[in-house]
């Protein structure tokens, strides 16, 4: 069996699954990257992850997820500031655990508005402010932060980032080594300027991840679980391959989903079925001769 | 009992009302101003339905609504803008049956994705060729058809308008009495361009309406629903009333709330409640001279 040379797993399409087991369904669903998140990883010890991850054979496509920059200054903030640098040195061990080609991407989801607050504005800037602190540790880490604009129905309550050009100007005033962004196809597909907002990415070297999932109405009752197979909903996976591709991009592309009936499906049904829509909505749209490079 | 003197109840806040109850309801609790909706008015005729306008003595503020231009050419397509005419013509009767300062405008929704279809790009295409079919009759009419984008999670299903720079764009090949935009604080409050697009269209002149209503979370099961009173969630008021005065818009200022409890609520108690929102959260923003003029 085998799944198409670029696609990688990210561990969320299969929540319930320990590290192991993930690393296990990924490689026998013959995939050859994983996208992977920090709590499976705490639950073995980062030095034990890393050993079983090096056994994989896998790449590690991206570590999810650090973040949550919009309080105000205190002793929550600082808490939130140290967790991001645990999450870059976690990134770093990973990668460099992964096989060949793994890229040390720390996605970053920017946080809500503070309850009680109105100061969406504000809550915009301190996430600027956290990443102004943190860009000289993941410099000497090696390691990119790559902020993930999140679709505007999170806006208030999980990431005041909501479009590809807004995380872009977050990124510019650092090196595109330490700053990028992540183009997921679920949280951007409506913007209508998202074509030209991945070429300006792509312009500045600033793809650090693409992750493709579709969007279905009408949505799931909690909105954190509406993502769907590539192909099974509304999103021109053509267009965005093609546009990403156009940019440069080269590396891993992962499926990452959220929703209920997934995650109680057996493991290697979604893995088989994840590699399936990718190969019927993304693949022909990759260049047959860059197999990860990143 | 006095509502602002800027205040309009739009109807669908007390969604179960008739035509007439609303119009009673909005006088008893001090109004002086309606947003209407076509169903009630077609429940009772358009002509009946006029002189209760007139004879409540409220102002129009606008009527809701037109739209959906999405579907390819084809009889369904024909159907939506045979009724888009009518809409046009309600429009215009009502706003004339209203009292003076009653607003000729009709509001539109774009209409989502076709089924089936992946194409968001064409189908916003549509929607400029609607507009292009639709103005000539909307011009001879004297009335303002409104765009509405609506925010991104109707995307799909409801609207392919999403950004209040997008309904400029569609706008501005027309004369802005003909065609203008909905500012509506739920649908973009989170759009990062958000104040400088409502200053371009304050200078353009095509701000036909601005509509009230928070945004809390969790959202609701049905998102269509999750509308609240102004102040009861994350949206800053205050400094989207400065900016839309500050455009120079001057006209009725509509509370539009679909959310199930607030429709199982009295009436009476929704109106009052409405008011008290207004008045703590909007109100203090006004220009105290600017009494509606539109």
């Amino acid at each position: 069996m085998n799944a198409h040379p670029r696609l990688s797993l990210n561990q969320a399409t299969i929540k319930y699954a320990s590290l192991d087991e993930a690393l296990r369904v990924t490689v026998e669903a013959g995939y050859r990257s994983i996208g992977l998140w920090r709590e499976p990883v705490a639950d073995l010890g980062l030095d034990e992850a890393a050993r079983r991850v090096a056994d994989s054979g896998l790449r590690v496509s991206s570590l999810c997820r650090g973040g949550f920059f919009t309080l105000p200054e205190g002793v929550e903030r600082r808490a939130a500031i140290d967790e991001n640098r645990r999450a870059i040195d976690e990134t770093a061990t990973l990668a460099a655990a992964g096989a060949s080609g793994s890229a040390a991407v720390l996605v970053l989801v920017a946080g809500g508005i503070p309850a009680g607050s109105t100061d969406l504005v504000g809550a915009r800037a301190r996430v600027g402010d956290a990443l102004a602190e943190l860009v000289p540790h993941a410099a000497s880490a090696g390691v990119t932060l790559a902020i993930e604009p999140l679709h505007p129905m999170y806006a208030a309550d999980r990431a005041v980032v909501s479009t590809l050009g807004q995380a872009l100007d977050l990124a510019e005033p650092f090196d595109a080594s330490a700053v990028g962004v992540v183009v997921d196809t679920f949280h951007i597909w409506w913007d209508p300027e998202v074509f030209e907002q991945i070429a300006r990415a792509g312009a500045s070297g600033r793809i650090a991840s693409y992750q493709v999932c579709d969007w279905q109405t009408p949505l799931a009752a909690d909105v954190l679980l509406s993502r769907h197979y590539p192909g099974d909903g509304v999103i021109d996976f053509a267009g965005f391959t093609r546009a990403v591709e156009a940019a440069g991009y080269r590396g891993d592309i992962e499926v990452e989903i959220f929703n209920q009936a997934i995650w109680d499906a057996p493991w290697r049904e979604v893995a088989a079925r994840t590699a399936m829509a990718f190969d019927a909505v993304v693949a022909a749209e990759l260049d047959p001769v860059a197999v990860s490079t990143t």
